[in-house]
């Protein structure tokens, strides 16, 4: 773990040849009924069964995509919603997939200052150094909001420093309602997402937290989908990666995605979620693989690559 | 927990008389040493030990204050540090405060949008009625953080209006770096974070959300140190009701606070946390009550009515 986030990521997307992720959002009332069924029940209404369930799920997916994408995305909201039980679950996840040999990014979205900016550093970057968390580990990266300025990155960025793990920050979202917030213009025609990329870049250019690669390990996300505009970004900071979700099922196109990678095929992580870990759900593949949901996935995983890498050429 | 979350607070504020509200940011090296030494070690490298002292302490806090304030504002960050562990003991302080019969506002700042949002609402809003959590509460109110517009809003304050809870979005930090985000200004010299208080505003003012009390259950989080210009929220939105942290250690005065109240002493609540649950590192008080941790803090809260009290006649 001592080596630099951005090299392990580019070593990573260099042998699997492509950048795509894949995002695990798990709701069990879409898990394949092979698995709900087992745990006997119709419904979510018994916590310690469903999160049994989506561990299982999960597990199995990060099997069938490590030999296949470079990083998973594992996005908390979907275990918080189980309390504790899901937290946990969390966190035995990260330490499935970093087994796998995946790189593994949090999606935890967490933004504030000071002391409290600190703690969720330490909640999420930094592998526990306490008795009776022994074995467990942290993302090698998280997703941030940086709301707050440079005083709610820092914290975050020291903490990725030391343990050479990676922070992406929230700089542009792909929902049309963003907008309103983000692409508010000052009297130069400046965006306040621009604005907030250059907070990032002060932070993320800083030497000592450029890799080999010549990527920092401190990136931003900005969404797929948000307006072509935001390629600008691409070529005004040339250290970032940018983890871009929203290829798939919420709408952006390989095209979309692709404005952020170099010509090299670095420099961006695309991220699909519902459209992979639900290709199941999707008459495409459940006709090709009938009762076959694993094959399902794997072959999704598969077409999204081969549609990245033609889109690329 | 059918009734208006604004009409509870209201009546809480009124009955306790003070907009004080008490922060709980508890640090394991910061306990009373009665509590560190009774479990037998020196520092905090004992997960399962640091949280049962930090439970011991919040519980123990949370009686001495439940007299005296109308809510408690529990930081989960404090409690997440100690991974699943740290987030069963924050759902059980909530449970413990809300048989105090404090309201209790989760200082969570989850933002993000769509079904992730929904998840987190559910997670920190939403009584789970899942098997295996059947006691559980979640908290009367939770801070947000609004960076993705009205999509990022809406999802929280659904969940809340069935519940009969709040959610309070974070609009304007009191830290110096915010500023250049959230002072970002238009050509007509709008800053953002007044725009983003226009966002809030419009949910917060739908009928449906205004309780008997006058005010909405959706409000938002302005720091006390904020400019003075911040004030200006007070008179524009006469529903809204602000949550002010800074009180205390981060240097707002009585009068910074105050500043978001209405004449009759509602509409804001002004939340101290380390001056007063640390009160026994300060010499005012352990001089005072030498080895009675406790005393101490009942006295800073006092001490910190009395002041609200003096500034505001």
């Amino acid at each position: 773990m001592a080596s630099h986030f951005a090299d392990r990521l580019c070593q990573a997307v260099k042998s699997k040849k492509t950048a795509l992720t894949v995002g695990l959002d798990p709701v069990y009332n879409h898990l394949p009924a092979a698995i709900r069924q087992k745990k006997s029940m119709d419904d979510e209404k018994d916590a310690a069964a469903a999160v049994d369930a989506i561990f299982e799920f999960c597990t199995k997916v990060l099997r069938i995509v490590a030999p296949l994408v470079p990083a998973v995305k594992l996005n908390i909201a979907f275990f918080e919603r189980y309390l504790w039980e899901g937290v946990e679950c969390y966190y035995s996840l990260v330490s499935e997939a970093n087994e796998l040999g995946l790189e593994i990014i949090g999606d935890v979205k967490r933004g504030d200052i000071g002391h409290t900016a600190e703690s969720y550093a330490k909640a999420h970057l930094q592998n526990p150094e306490l008795a009776g968390f022994e074995d467990i580990l942290c993302p090698d990266a998280i997703t941030i909001n940086g709301f707050a300025g440079s005083e709610g990155i820092v914290p975050f960025a020291e903490i990725a420093d030391k343990q050479g793990k990676g922070v992406f920050v929230w700089v542009r979202a792909s929902n049309p309602s963003s907008a309103i917030i983000q692409d508010f213009a000052d009297s130069n025609g400046t965006k306040m997402y621009e604005k907030l990329a250059e907070v990032v870049a002060e932070i993320a250019n800083q030497k000592q937290r450029i890799g080999k690669c010549g990527y920092s390990n401190i990136g931003m996300v900005v969404g797929g989908t948000s307006g072509q505009q935001t390629t600008v970004l691409r070529k005004k900071y040339d250290k970032i990666i940018f983890l871009v979700p929203g290829f798939g099922s919420q709408g952006a196109t390989a095209a979309d995605c692709l404005r952020f990678c170099k010509p090299d095929g670095t420099g961006a992580l695309i991220n699909a979620s519902r459209s992979i870990i639900y290709a199941y759900e999707n008459e495409k593949y459940s006709q090709q693989f009938p009762d076959n949901w694993e094959k399902c996935i794997e072959q999704a995983v598969t077409d999204a690559k081969i549609e990245l890498a033609k889109a690329a050429q």
